[in-house]
C-alpha cells in the first residue's frame, strides 16, 4: 500500500504543479494516471503545439511546459503510479481515503486532490473479435516501456502524431516494425512525418497503408495478425508478430470519479471556488480542467493558481494544530526532501572604499 | 484624453499580464502606474533576485519575470501613463469612467481594472527644510529619464541597490556624480558593490560616507547641497549641484484608491471571487495584491488567473450584445493589434511512400 500525505489524481499540468505547492508546505504527494506518462492532455494531444497563454512565455511547446514542471517538483520527489486508472474511492476507519486502481494497486492518504482533466485517457479501440482475449497478451493501447518491444515483432495501426512517432521510435528497437493504417495518407507534425517517409524508405518500417487489422490469430498469446485491404480484389496479409497496438488515440472520460459520490455538474466536478476548491467530500478537492464552479475557465493557468490556493486548507486538514505563515519564495527558498536548497544569493553590505 | 477599452491601474505583474488575457478578447488597454517603469514590487523591490513559484520557471529572476511578461504583451501595443498617480475616479455621463492622475493626465474607459497591489510606491523623503519648494526644481526621488541628467552635476543619496545601480548608471552621463551614505557600509547585491566599487576607485563616482544632506541651497533652482558627516568635529561641505536625488526606498501606501467608495477591508480592496473580481462598483475590478476575498493569497500566480477570469466579464459588459467563445491560444493562435501573428504549424496530411 502506498500512503502519503496528498494522493492527487491525475498527472496532467494541474497535478504535477500541485505537487510543488505541496512541497512548499512540506507535504508528500503522490499521483495516479491512466496515461504512462505525465502531462494529460498536454502530452497526450498536443506535445509539439505552442500554447501562448501561460504567463511570462510567451511561447512554449506543450511538451516543454511538462517537461518544466517535472524539474520544478523534481526536489519534491512525488511518486508516480502510471498506466493505471484510479477506480473506487473510500474512507477508511481513520478517516484516511483510500484508492484503489485498475491493477489493484492501494493508496492511502489524508487528502485526495483529483486533478483529472477531462477525464482518464482511454484508448479508441478497433472493433475485433476477441480483442479482450488478447488485451495483456499481445495486444495494448498505450505504450509503457519500449523496451519490452527490443527485438520484437510489433504491428502498429494509425495515422496519426502518436502512431508515426511511436513508429519511428519502436524502428530502432523492434526486430520488424510494421505500421498499418487505412488510408494513404497520414497526418501529423511535419519533422514526424519526414522522419517517418525516410524510415520507411529505408526499409526500417514496413508500410501497409489502405488496409485494417481484421483479425488476430494466436492462442493464449497473440502470434499474428490478419490485414484486409480496402481494395476487395486483394487478398488478405497475414503478419508474424509478438504485439500489436492499435494507436487510434485516446478520448477523456469523466469514468470512475462519476461513481464516488462527488456532485457532478456539466460533466465536471462541482466545488466551492469561493473558499477552497473542496468538494461535497470534505478532504476531497478537484482542481484543474475537473472541477466546474461560476466563472470556471478550462485553461492551464486556472489548474495552477487552484492548486496553490486548495493547498493550505489541505494543509489546515493535515495540521489542525500547526499555523502555516506563507513565505514568499524568494525569502524563504524551497527545500527539496532530496535535501536540495534553492535560496536567493544574499545581500552583501561593505565599504566602497 | 486618453480613451481605452480597460485602464488598469497599477502595472505590476497582474497589470501587465491583464494586458495579454484582453488582447486575445480584441480588448485594448492602457496602463496608469506611479513608479517610472513598468513591473511594481518586481521591478522596484526585488528585481534580482529569484522567484522559485512561477509554474514552470523552475527558477526566473523578478526583473527576467517582467521582461518576458512585456514581450507578451507587446502584440498588444498597451499604452503607458509612467511616474504618475491615478488620484480620482468618477463616472461620465456616458457611465464611462474617468480617471486623472497626479499631473492632471485624464483616462477614460468602460471598465476599469485596478492591479494596484499594495499600493502605489511612494517615495521615503529625507526630513529636510525647503524640501517640497526644490521637488520638481533640482530634487527628485525616482529617476524617469537618465537622459535628462546628461552632463550635469548629480548628487544621490542611499546605501542599498537602487543607489548603488543609479550611481553606476548615471557615473557615465553625468558629468559629476557624487553619491553620500551615512554609514561606510553599503547593502546590496554583490556585482553591484563591486562595480560601483571600481567605478569609485576610478574616481568616476565621488563617495562622501558617514555623512548626511542636511541643506538644499538654491534660488528658484537648485544649486547645491550642504553635507554634513556624522563626525561632529568635522566642518560640513558645499557641493555644487544641479540635481539631488535621495533614494532612500519606495513603499507603498494604498493612497488614493481609499477615497474612490470602494469596499476596504484589510488595507485591501473587497471582490466577489466566486464570480468575476468585480468590486462594490459595477465595471470596476480589482485582482492581485491589491483585492482580497476568502481564501486569497498575495502570490504572483494569483494576478495571472483572476485577469483571465475578470475579463470575460469586462468582455460582456463592454459586448452585452455579442458571445465571447472562448478559443484556446494553440488552436486560435494570437493576433496582435500591431499586425503580428502568431499561431501553431499547421499539421501536414502526407503520404509516406
Ligand atoms: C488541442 C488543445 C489545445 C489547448 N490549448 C490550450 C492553451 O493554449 N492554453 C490553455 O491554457 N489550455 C489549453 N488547452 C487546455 C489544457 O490542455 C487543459 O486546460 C489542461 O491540460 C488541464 O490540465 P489538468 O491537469 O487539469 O487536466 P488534464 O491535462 O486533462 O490531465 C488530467 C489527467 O488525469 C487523468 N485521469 C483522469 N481521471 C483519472 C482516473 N480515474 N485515474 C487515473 N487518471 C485519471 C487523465 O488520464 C489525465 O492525464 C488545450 C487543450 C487542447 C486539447
Ligand atoms: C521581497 C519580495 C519577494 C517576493 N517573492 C515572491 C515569490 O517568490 N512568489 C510570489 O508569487 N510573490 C512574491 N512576492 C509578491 C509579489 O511580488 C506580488 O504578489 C506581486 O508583485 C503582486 O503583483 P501586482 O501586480 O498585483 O502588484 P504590485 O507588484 O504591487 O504592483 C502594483 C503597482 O500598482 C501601482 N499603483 C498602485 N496604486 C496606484 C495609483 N493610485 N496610481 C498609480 N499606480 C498605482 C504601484 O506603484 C505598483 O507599481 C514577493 C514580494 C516581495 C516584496
Amino acid at each position: 500500500m502506498i500512503q502519503t500525505d496528498i494522493l492527487i489524481i491525475g498527472a496532467g499540468p494541474t497535478g504535477l504543479f500541485t505537487v510543488f505547492e505541496a512541497g512548499l508546505l512540506k507535504l508528500k504527494c503522490h499521483l495516479i494516471d491512466a496515461l504512462p506518462q505525465p502531462g494529460g492532455q498536454c502530452s497526450e494531444i498536443y506535445p509539439k503545439k505552442p500554447i501562448y497563454d501561460i504567463p511570462a512565455y510567451p511561447e512554449i511547446l506543450a511538451g516543454d511546459l511538462i517537461d518544466k514542471l517535472m524539474e520544478q517538483i523534481r526536489p519534491f520527489c512525488p511518486g508516480f503510479t502510471l498506466g493505471e486508472r484510479a477506480e473506487t474511492l473510500e474512507k477508511d476507519s481513520e478517516g484516511q481515503f483510500l484508492v484503489r486502481s485498475s491493477s489493484g494497486t492501494l493508496h492511502r492518504a489524508p487528502v485526495v486532490v483529483i486533478a483529472g482533466g477531462l477525464g482518464s485517457f482511454e484508448p479508441r479501440k478497433p472493433d475485433l473479435a476477441d480483442l479482450e482475449l488478447y488485451e495483456g497478451r499481445g495486444v495494448s493501447y498505450m505504450i509503457k516501456d519500449p523496451e519490452i518491444y527490443r527485438d520484437k515483432k510489433v504491428v502498429l495501426a494509425g495515422g496519426g502524431d502518436s502512431a508515426l512517432d511511436w513508429a519511428i521510435h519502436l524502428s530502432e528497437l523492434a526486430s520488424e516494425l510494421s505500421l498499418v493504417h487505412r488510408r494513404r495518407e497520414f497526418r501529423g507534425a511535419l519533422d514526424s512525418v519526414e522522419k517517418a517517409r525516410e524510415l520507411a524508405r529505408a526499409g526500417k518500417i514496413k508500410m501497409y497503408t489502405e488496409a485494417q487489422v481484421t483479425g488476430l490469430i494466436g492462442e493464449r498469446e497473440l502470434r499474428a495478425v490478419q490485414l484486409t485491404p480496402n481494395d476487395s480484389t486483394q487478398e488478405p496479409i497475414y503478419l508474424e508478430t509478438d504485439a500489436f497496438i492499435p494507436l487510434f488515440g485516446l478520448s477523456p472520460k469523466l469514468g470512475p470519479m462519476g461513481n464516488w459520490g462527488l456532485e457532478i455538474e456539466k460533466n465536471a466536478i462541482r466545488v466551492n471556488n469561493a473558499y477552497d476548491y473542496q468538494t461535497n467530500i470534505p478532504g476531497v478537492y478537484a482542481i484543474g480542467d475537473v472541477n466546474t464552479y461560476p466563472g470556471k475557465l478550462k485553461l492551464i493557468l486556472s489548474g495552477f493558481h487552484e492548486a496553490a490556493v486548495m493547498m493550505q486548507s489541505a494543509y489546515a486538514r493535515i495540521h489542525p494544530d500547526k499555523r502555516y505563515l506563507m513565505k514568499y519564495t524568494t525569502v524563504g527558498g524551497v527545500s527539496g526532501f532530496d535535501g536540495t536548497k534553492k535560496e536567493a544569493k544574499k545581500e552583501v553590505v561593505q565599504t566602497l572604499d
